[in-house]
């Protein structure tokens, strides 16, 4: 007798092997090939295991934060990559997902398919310290590759400074240590003309 | 001032970027093309937490098992994917890794080296109950890419139904669910002629 739940599980687990074909716009740093959703959701995991010290709550849920990087992408294999940068796209990203979310966890047994939504709503909304610090990592690692590839997708899409940190500053809601990081780093990449920087309004100030 | 350690941790988290380009035997189930180690190691992620309540300890540290695979394959980087059927390469496996293990997990600082070698280490030994379920999902997600893409990997080496039992059937150890499902799984693999069977011996048993 084959368990049927078991069986239901490993339909899913097939359906997601998807994940692998869906591209992002990062570049991996050694090959320089277009990075997909799976390798970048495993570099998340490693991210947090490594930099767990480092985030604002020292008594964050772990596995928690896993489980969410681990799944939070799913929704893409339907709904596809939105550039962090593509405001257009941005528009209608959540109902696309959302819609995603519910036919891919779906697949799962009911209580799984409960539990997975639930993880992936958290991540979200963004409210929780798991979820924060799961966020932080997710933003801080496409910069890390864009820096480490002479700022590939920034260049490619114009992409300057002042929408750089518009868009990843919220990294100190989840870990103020990694902020600093990558503020500074991203300072560097200008520096090196791997970043443009953004439009300065009559005091010299840049305008986000 | 930078923090020096977090800049450690990000030259190891820069390093292992290359695990995306360390490629497998097994092909992916969607697109058919190689599958590689970082992709890989967030699939099995994700069936860990899909198939935890199939182990044969219900009571496993689940977080130890993920962060075992999320580091299990680190020491590919350096000594490359070992063909689970290359007996030839598989002689001095363990004294390659071992050698990469050391420089790899090296990058870190010296107490999450240490961590990180005795997680790697504990992975290795599959004494422990998390260690055995660990290797359980790394066994069976490649006899599921194999299944799904008409034994594609076990068709391009030659490889007989007796080996895949001989190989696999350890995954018993760490869940007797799941070993039951491959069993079977690869029975119907036999029957639908994408697995050969193995030589049988004079009594028309299979010999491995």
């Amino acid at each position: 007798m084959i368990d049927q739940r078991l069986a239901r599980q490993i339909q899913f687990i097939v359906e997601v092997d998807k994940l692998k074909d869906v591209f992002r716009q990062t570049v991996l740093i050694h090959s320089g090939r277009s990075e997909n959703d799976a390798e970048h959701s495993w570099h998340l995991c490693l991210l947090v295991i490594v930099l767990a010290e480092h985030a604002n709550l020292p008594t964050l849920d772990i596995l928690r934060v896993l489980k969410m990087l681990i799944l939070h992408d799913l929704v893409e294999i339907d709904a596809g990559d939105t550039f962090a940068y593509d405001t257009a796209r941005m528009a209608d990203q959540h109902e696309r997902e959302a819609k995603a979310a519910d036919r891919v966890f779906g697949l799962l047994p009911p209580d799984q398919t409960a539990d997975f939504r639930a993880l992936w709503d958290e991540f979200e909304a963004k409210a929780t310290p798991e979820a924060r610090f799961a966020t932080a990592v997710d933003r801080f690692q496409p910069m890390l590759l864009n820096v480490k590839t002479a700022g590939s997708a920034w260049k490619r899409h114009g992409i300057t400074h002042d929408r750089v940190v518009a868009r990843n500053q919220h990294i100190a809601e989840g870990s103020t240590a990694l902020w600093e990081y990558a503020a500074n780093m991203i300072a560097e990449a200008v520096q090196a003309g791997n970043l443009a920087p953004g439009k300065k309004d009559e005091t010299g100030t840049e305008r986000s």
